[in-house]
């Protein structure tokens, strides 16, 4: 049972869109083109998701906050880079009641604007620094091309923004690698591998200096961005005029640097751990990580009901997040349907288990059933648990790295592509050829590997992929979201 | 040192705004009318109080959802009064990127448009029922008139709002009920003390069939509405076309009634149980319960530090949410300081403390100082904290008491008004009569007094304060927000 054939999974986009409402995560029927409504389960799901998040920012210091959604036209249009890039995919709010504005604003498509105007008010001096704030808030992007659920929405209503100010740029340096470190535990936490590079020059933040990305690999081979890591430099605060007094008396301009993720990770995260049957949730993540299903026989109905409700209880008094489906389907529909809700384990109570002294464990990721004694149920849960997400991991690990192929020419680079992988290539780091070698290849360069301080990944073939002449970096490309 | 001189605190705008800047929790100098940041301190706070209600809620089968917050327009003109009553003030989005928008999207002022088209979707079968859901969410009202922060404002940041549809009549209407005692246990658990009216049909919501409203009254004697309940009937369900079939195979439209309170519950908190020298936190909502403050004499510097230290660890310890301060200001400064932040409990260690082996405790209500010995350090703080909220509440409802007064005249109604009350009265309850004394007494009838089970109160006078014919109800009238 353990080779689950994952031919819809594969195709990723259907079987990803009928999960997203069959399991009951994310509606995203709501009449307005890429948005959609978090349902219970899914919306649980989220808060477990980003209260781990939450917690590894807090523990450094990081302190929620909560700012407004509209941003006024003037402080938008303050850092030119920002602008132009954000302009054309921005809404516009013009009118109040009947009555045309004579401010117009945006609704934020990213916080920057809207919190370093504050931050002008708020640093005056080094004592005031550092400043680690960050908020989970909805941003809005009038996207023209096909929308996606929570990948590519008009309304991203789950971006978790985080930002700060430092007295120096080695401070702030120091930061982006402290997030780079936050997001690959967190990354880690949730089973998600990652690659991590530096996005080429044509593909950063707008406004940045440089931006860190974090980029997995879905079933079907295409990229996702699920993280980014910006070291602003003093553009912003040049920008919006944020000085403060530094010890010496001199005065000076802030350095900054901005990270956030968005409902992306719920895509990964339903997917990279899924199946045929639908997600598999990690045991720390799952709503619910046990069902208990009586299997009731002529005759039994009554001792089967009770010992479930037994089993049950001792699972809740041990802690564990479970629910008894006693309700009065067959125990095949109750299969498919808590398979479908990614329930790590479930728990079947028949009249044989009841004899034997046994309860039947069957693993969500396997199908795998495991009987063992009832007397050691809670340590037999937990070591299943334990194997299961362990197992989990890996799987997700090998998966990743069995879709990432080095290539030396352009063919090896189409073929791989074509066959649903990422690539790693030897590049010049010349802008030109980089935009070129997109076009030929049908594919965007990610950008250069790097390692864990940030150095760019040196190439491991002499020549460029593009161009031929001498190569310098290892380049990660990949057909993306 | 019981009787701090509230005479600040009684002009409240004033004392409100300067507080809500100084103590960190609101930061209302963001530059667009009407809306405002909350800063760390306040967001923990505000996270704090909605836990608990969030809690309350879930109990009683309520689940967390989130929806977007475009509203198409066609989905914002289904129920007519509803579209009537917020037309003038709803914000429209009519651009994307430099593109008008065939379709506008308003930004919703509430949600039961957006949610209610979901309805449709979801409802087939009486046994889809109950649906109960909640959301907390920012909603955009384009207010013409001055704002104010957190009770008037163009984006309210923290609309809690919950929406439920039943299969009959009568399971809508226990809702209602069990609304009204969810609020009632809210309030009381934050000490605020409120006045339960049924709203005057002028009054209620939009849509609905009538409106149960929670209002409270503030220092200087205005009312503040803190929670509404709202009985919908069937209006939104037949606009929305909510049907479902029922047990004995008849379709018919579903019951609805929804309820919500807003960032003004804060406001509330804030300044019911201030004084001159800030907010007053409830022990049990504080972000902060406890400061230590070492107090160093000349010599005694590190044995007062170490004894600080310790007492902390302690506190600590044993689940306090405690902090030490020992920056380098003056003892004076930090009193300022934590006052101002409303920290329950300042704990005082100087050198004549370490000496007789106690702490000095200080409370944040009475400003008393309460010298306990060091052995009894967490025993102390329990009890001082429990009697200091015990003493608030009382407090906060003998305020709110002696500022309600029943009236018989015109004249002893606008002088009691006048005078900062919130008045009783009997009323015939004719809309007409209703409106005109609104008018003559320039106040606003917040409605009729109901008693536990929604019953309205009886008039406790034979003539109708309005115009003289025969009384039925007692109504309560405020100059309120």
């Amino acid at each position: 049972m353990s080779n689950v054939p994952r031919e819809n999974w594969k195709k990723f986009s259907g079987w990803y869109e009928e999960i997203l409402l069959k399991a009951e995560i994310y509606d995203y029927r709501y009449p307005v083109k890429g948005t959609g409504v978090w349902l219970p389960y899914g919306f649980e799901l989220r808060e477990r998701v980003y209260s781990y998040l939450k917690e590894l920012q807090k523990k450094v210091g990081y302190k929620e906050v909560l700012f407004p959604t509209l941003i006024p036209e003037d402080l938008f249009r303050k850092e030119s880079e920002h602008v132009a890039s954000f302009e054309k995919e921005v809404f516009w709010v013009t009118k109040g009641g009947a009555r045309e504005l004579d401010r117009k604003y945006v609704l934020r498509p990213t916080s920057e604007t809207a919190m370093y105007y504050m931050f002008s008010l708020w640093l005056n001096s080094y004592s005031d620094l550092p400043l680690k704030i960050f908020q989970v808030v909805n941003v809005f992007r009038y996207e023209t091309e096909a929308t996606h659920p929570l990948y590519r929405e008009r309304e991203i209503t789950t971006f978790f923004e985080s930002h700060s100010a430092f007295a120096t740029a080695d401070e702030n340096e120091k930061e982006v690698k402290l997030a780079v470190e936050i997001y690959k535990e967190f990354f880690d936490w949730l089973g998600i591998p990652t690659i991590i590079t530096k996005r080429p020059e044509w593909d950063k933040f707008p406004g940045a200096v440089y931006t860190i990305a974090f980029d997995t690999i879905l079933p079907n081979g295409r990229s996702l961005q699920i993280g980014t890591v910006h070291n602003l430099g003093q553009n912003f605060s040049k920008a919006f005029d944020i000085k403060v007094q530094l010890p010496d008396g001199k005065v000076d301009y802030v350095w900054q640097m901005c990270f956030g993720v968005s409902g992306r990770v719920i895509t990964a995260l339903l997917t990279i751990h899924g199946d045929d049957h639908g997600p598999v949730f990690p045991p720390h993540v799952a709503p619910i990580q046990i069902v208990v299903i009586p299997i009731p026989y002529k005759g039994f109905e009554e001792k089967v009901l009770s010992k479930a409700r037994s089993v049950f209880n001792e699972l809740k008094e041990a802690g564990f997040r479970c629910i008894l489906d006693d309700s009065p389907e067959t125990p095949g529909a109750k299969y498919y349907k808590w398979e479908l809700k990614g329930v790590p384990l479930r728990i079947e109570i028949g009249p044989k288990d009841i004899q034997e002294e046994r309860v039947t464990i069957v693993r969500r990721d396997t199908l795998e059933r495991i009987r063992v004694m009832e007397r050691e149920l809670i340590s037999s849960v937990k070591e299943t648990l334990e194997k299961m997400w362990k197992e989990m991991k890996e799987k997700a690990l090998n998966f990743f790295k069995s879709k990432i192929v080095n290539v030396k020419s352009i063919d090896e680079a189409k073929k791989a592509l074509d066959e649903g992988c990422v690539i790693g290539a030897s590049w010049c780091g010349n802008e030109e050829c980089g935009i070129n070698l997109q076009e030929k290849i049908k594919a965007r360069i990610l950008g250069i590997e790097v390692d864990q301080d940030l150095n760019p990944q040196k190439a491991f073939s002499s020549v460029c992929i593009g161009c031929g002449s001498s190569a310098k970096y290892k380049i990660i490309i990949a057909r993306s979201y």
